[in-house]
């Protein structure tokens, strides 16, 4: 749904604060131009202190674009948009991020095997207070910042502790949220979604299109 | 969930009867190794004919299947297991394939704009009666078939004609049942689905691995 504004976009400075590759290539998929700079903000809130994994991934979203916003704010040419993003795995009361090693992965598979869990992001827009892009919203730091948050329900197989042990060794779980990449081999587990399925890879891209179309359409 | 197996599925001749590069691309990335022979069967059965699209995409599915397995029962190497699908999108009583033009597309997707609609794959699995891997179910010219069927919905976001027309322009729509691809720029257009991403894709994932599975785990 971007088309009509890829145009505008594309004489943009549009910066994809995050190191993620899925991120990456949803983005790159659609055709927009931008560069990627991770955040370096160290992702160690108090997950306690949240009322819900929302309010978590959002606040945590916010901080890592803010800090990439910041270190380029004296460029020669300051971003127009920086998009940041984070992605956690919630069940009952507990929030999943990246596992820390191959037991915890485990324990996180057998966790979700037969039942269904939640996959939340926060996705964060940033712009400089002299743009005319963001118009409305909060002001963090001297920046404009457009904030909002994805769910997507996952169900998962039955799986038996020879599947979950096999699909650990394949080394795909390593360095996602919840211990499984949806869209390779984790694939296989997962019996059916309710919501945006690239939200469950990082990125809520339809609703970000409809943010970015709503932000774009009338410049 | 395939990794215990894989090793045992290396050592077929596992044929893909689709030219579909998504389903081609679906398969690679879980690690199985295969052969791609698209069908020559011609899709023309007539709709009308069915009860319900899941009988017609089964129908389509068993006769593009079953053509590769005739031709190829008399190379060197038989295939051990042939794999073919059939993918179209259904709404209220019509079925969507991919569109003949341009204008086709655009009625397809006016008419999805801000409701529900439903892809429906049949995927048929067969092997020669000499092979122990599909020990039961129907038996067609000659060969063991095992059939089976998915469905997911698919919500899309309301689409003003600009939006419509602009994605038509990128190319995407025109080899694809429904008029869109859900995996790139059309992602941006699906509010969100309720089932198998990848049976939207044309192929699902899930289903095949756990009947897959359930194949091959005791040979």
């Amino acid at each position: 749904m971007l088309q009509p504004i890829l145009h505008v976009l594309n004489t943009q400075r549009i910066v994809l604060a995050s190191g993620s590759p899925r991120r990456k290539q949803i983005l790159g998929n659609i055709g927009l131009k931008f560069e990627v700079i991770p955040s370096t903000f160290e992702e160690n809130l108090d997950k306690s202190q949240f009322s819900h994994p929302s309010e978590y991934v959002k606040e945590t979203a916010r901080l890592k674009t803010l800090e990439v916003a910041k270190r380029l704010k004296n460029d020669e040419r300051v971003p127009d948009l920086i998009v940041g993003a984070d992605t956690v795995v919630a069940m009952d009361k507990n929030i999943y991020e990246k596992p820390k090693d191959k037991e915890d992965a485990k324990r996180m598979l057998r966790g979700f095997s037969g039942r269904s869990h939640t996959v939340h992001t926060g996705v964060v827009l940033v712009s400089p207070l002299t743009s005319n892009i963001i118009k409305s919203g909060c002001v963090c730091d001297g920046f404009r910042v457009n904030i909002f948050h994805e769910a997507t329900d996952v169900i998962m197989t039955d799986m038996s502790e020879e599947i979950i042990s096999s699909y650990i060794e394949t080394g795909e779980p390593m360095d996602k949220a919840g211990g499984y990449g949806i869209q390779a081999i984790g694939g296989t587990l997962v019996t059916g979604i309710k919501g945006d399925y690239f939200n469950v890879m990082g990125f809520p891209l339809h609703n970000f299109s409809k943010q970015l179309y709503n932000l774009y359409k009338e410049l």
